[in-house]
């Protein structure tokens, strides 16, 4: 066995001889996990579906998703044992209950449940509690009590904002989610109105939350920050690009996501973490103070986890902004949704078998989204290109490699997108015209961070050819946590009118 | 039974049929949780010494124990169970897991073991982990991923700061425990020499921790944030007045705690949350950007989790300063022992045993304790009169009295204990010319937050009357975690000669 570092020497006390072979056991598994022995680990843990293991990323059930998990996740964090309590429940059962006393300090509590079969003493299940940092860096930047006090009273008393680092808080830099950008950054000296309004009705700023590398991707993940945890699907991307509002919004660490949507970016992390999100009709919101990225197409909104919530939050949000009306009508696009995979298409055509739907033709949506992918692109560019062009090596991965594509796009090629663009967009503003367009907000569920790269561009192609309708048409479009597929969330989205905002919260009342 | 809202319609999974009453156990032990029914609860966990129970506060052994826990927290925090797992182990014996979703957002889980007995149904062992928080406003006042960035080399390279919220950081205010001053405070402009060591030694600053209202108290209690945790001793009292540091050290929330004492403040949370703490030698650290309590008596000092890092701090902050031997002997002092609970002078007797210590008669320590005392009081008066005059309810409970009985003193009484700490001063140094003085770091093991406050009066007096020798002295004075009472921690508290800092952390390396 190779030294590991495991002080066997933890005081352990127990209500009874503890039963030959357990301790014994207990410790082979605690080198184990020092050691990162997946094989040892996933052998001490019971075959089958009925295992369970569990920590603040999520439950985990059956022996499968366990095993997945210890290979993704590089090995545990450093740990000593400070105490061992044993309760033996039979001659082969015992609940082990001992005191972590982790490398980086604070204590935790990891509990097991032991059976001794044919195959030896194994865990049935275990309980693993770390001490939680003082703030989760994947999630936040900086975090106050609060960071920003808003008005003593109004309809948002109490109530606490997470800000996307896109929007600008006097007396704080904007980081956009790169190091580089908030090294380069002044402080501000003028909060962004998108916060002001808030503040105005009654709100406070809980903190500035994590954002992809310049708002450019959905997926959520960021390589200098970590990636924020799914809190609904345990190892799960969280879907962005607002992925810090997203999960800090759905672990309860604040009440308001404070987010944008260009390309999918707040309805992406709603559909991924079963939020409400609204990505607000194109220039219903103030965009001064917010750090553009394809102001084309660039809009504010926010995540809850409520609705009544964000019908409050729109209405303030948007003063002196015309309320238009939402059809009564809802439609699907039949075309849209056969390209969806199998697990997809079914649960969204289950879930719309009650509702009265028509069918509507979007025509030649991939044409439209390529027409779209190059007109954001070539803004995306035009933003952000002088900057990336100074700091060749300041983002990475899938944005850069989406920057140099903008970067390479020819002034003709941007030309002829930008007038398919406005032939889609009418074409689509005549198919619905008479209705709410249902469909789901995301083309799958959120994939696993270990997934490949290859599957997650895939789905990425996939879910923004439902997204960019919206984008396309300037609409709003609401998310709505109305789907779970084996208990990971699936968003339903409304897409309306121009202005009918605050109409199709209101309107998605009747669908839950 | 009442109504307490609890929905009973959960997904229940089980890898068996759960034996006959459990499912029914588990949801009146969830319906009394939410209505805070304490004897239902009581009733549902297993008699004796041997049941369990742990949360992020610690583990609670022994039904005694939950059951006080019980009565002390006014009830557990709403929240929906979204689904349960059971494991069954035998007829009479099985795990239940829930998963919980609290109404503040987020996914929690909930371990139990039940057994059933004679007396039904019952918890043998239970472990719930509620999602964190964004930060613990009991801790902390604003943390970032860091707030402040250090030298990018340097002996800190990579330790986190937790600042006690004294200090003068630049862009932020100085708070002071206390809603009124931070209302009142500006943005500083200077950030204290203090912190400015640390950060160009490559510590980075994680956040502005707690302090007690005004730094006037050794307790750990605050009134309008909340009372942090001990992180050693579950629902006991943190100390104080360095509350903020010491429990975010003591977590792991940070490395280093830079904090003050005057009366204790570094010394008593050292103790009760078994961390290093040292109060400096006074005038050795540069108190520049740090609101003063009582400036005779006020040092700079830190908290940490190991000795070597705690050096490496001492030697950087005190860039200088000169650096005195300590003496090759240490000493007791039976009279101050004498007047001590048994089981901490039994504790403190016993550790010295194996020690070759002298013994020293330090005089009427009582009287110095009280000349001590009002020279404190008069000058933290002196400092805090005008503002608390203007601001009468700003601070509360035994802070406020202290500061009206400060107010209190005539000119003549503040003249004569001056005169007669000089003395004490004088005869203090003489006991203690040849020899480490070592003595309890406090008077007790931390007290719960439930005990009473005449209890902890008499505590807190007979804790001062220990920490006073230092402070009389202007000595550098070191608690080291040396001693544990039934679990809880105890300091060690070792008084050298002035600027003997650094020797004395290196003579501690010897009693470890």
């Amino acid at each position: 066995m190779p030294d590991t570092g495991v002080d066997t020497t933890a005081p352990v006390t127990a209500d009874g001889p503890p039963p030959e072979g357990l301790i014994e056991a207990f410790w082979r598994y605690e080198q184990a996990l020092m050691a990162d022995d997946v094989p040892v680990l996933d052998a001490l843990f019971a075959d089958g579906p009925a295992t369970l293991r569990g920590d603040a990323g999520g439950l985990l059930v059956g022996h499968d998703a366990i095993a997945a998990f210890r290979r993704g996740r590089g090995g545990a964090p450093k740990r000593r044992i400070a105490g061992v309590h044993i309760r033996v429940l039979d001659h082969d059962t015992a609940a082990v209950v001992a005191v972590l006393a982790p490398g980086t300090g604070g204590r935790g509590q990891q509990t097991q449940v032991w059976r001794r079969s044919a195959a030896g003493w194994q865990v049935l299940v275990a309980h693993v509690a770390n001490p939680a940092p003082a703030v989760d860096p994947r999630i936040w930047r900086e975090v106050g009590t609060p960071l920003m006090t808003g008005a003593t009273s109004g309809p948002l008393l109490g109530r606490r904002v997470a800000v996307k680092d896109l929007f600008a808080i006097a007396g704080h830099r904007i980081g956009a989610g790169v190091p580089a950008v908030l090294e380069d950054a002044p402080l501000e000296t003028v909060t962004a109105r998108a916060v002001q309004v808030l503040l105005d009705a009654g709100a406070s700023v809980q903190g500035i939350a994590r954002t992809d590398e310049l708002a450019y991707s959905i997926a959520g993940a960021n390589p200098h920050y970590g990636t924020p945890p799914n809190a609904r699907v345990p190892g799960a991307l969280p879907g962005g690009s607002s992925n810090g509002p997203a999960s800090a919004i759905a672990l309860g660490q604040a009440d308001i996501g404070l987010a944008t949507d260009t390309g999918g970016s707040i309805r992406v992390p709603a559909s991924y973490q079963g939020l409400w999100g609204l990505r607000t009709t194109h220039g219903r919101v103030p965009r001064d103070g917010l750090l553009p990225l394809a102001p084309r197409f660039d809009t504010v909104g926010w995540l809850t986890r409520d609705r009544a919530l964000l019908a409050v939050v729109s209405r303030v949000s948007a003063i002196g902004a015309p309320a238009a009306a939402a059809p009564e009508r809802f439609a699907v696009a039949p075309g849209l949704l056969a390209a969806l995979t199998a697990p997809v298409r079914d649960a969204f055509t289950t879930w719309t078998r009650d509702l009265e739907v028509d069918e509507t033709d979007l025509g030649d949506v991939a044409a439209a989204q390529e027409a779209f992918r190059v007109v954001q692109a070539a803004e995306a560019w035009q933003v952000n290109g002088p900057w990336l062009t100074a700091h060749p090596d300041a983002v990475s991965g899938a944005v850069a490699a989406r920057f140099r594509a903008a970067a390479a796009l020819t002034t003709d090629e941007v030309a002829r997108a930008a007038e398919s663009l406005e032939t889609h967009r009418e074409r689509l503003e005549r198919a619905l015209a008479d209705a709410i367009l249902l469909l789901p907000s995301a083309a799958s569920i959120a994939p696993q961070t270990t997934a490949d790269a290859a599957a997650v561009d895939a789905v990425r192609t996939q879910t923004l050819r439902l997204t960019c309708i919206a984008g396309i048409l300037g609409a709003p479009a609401l998310s709505a946590p109305l789907i779970e597929i084996e208990g990971a969330p699936l968003g339903v989205c409304l897409v309306g009118p121009r202005n009918s905002d605050d109409a199709l919260i209101h309107r998605a009342a009747s669908l839950t």
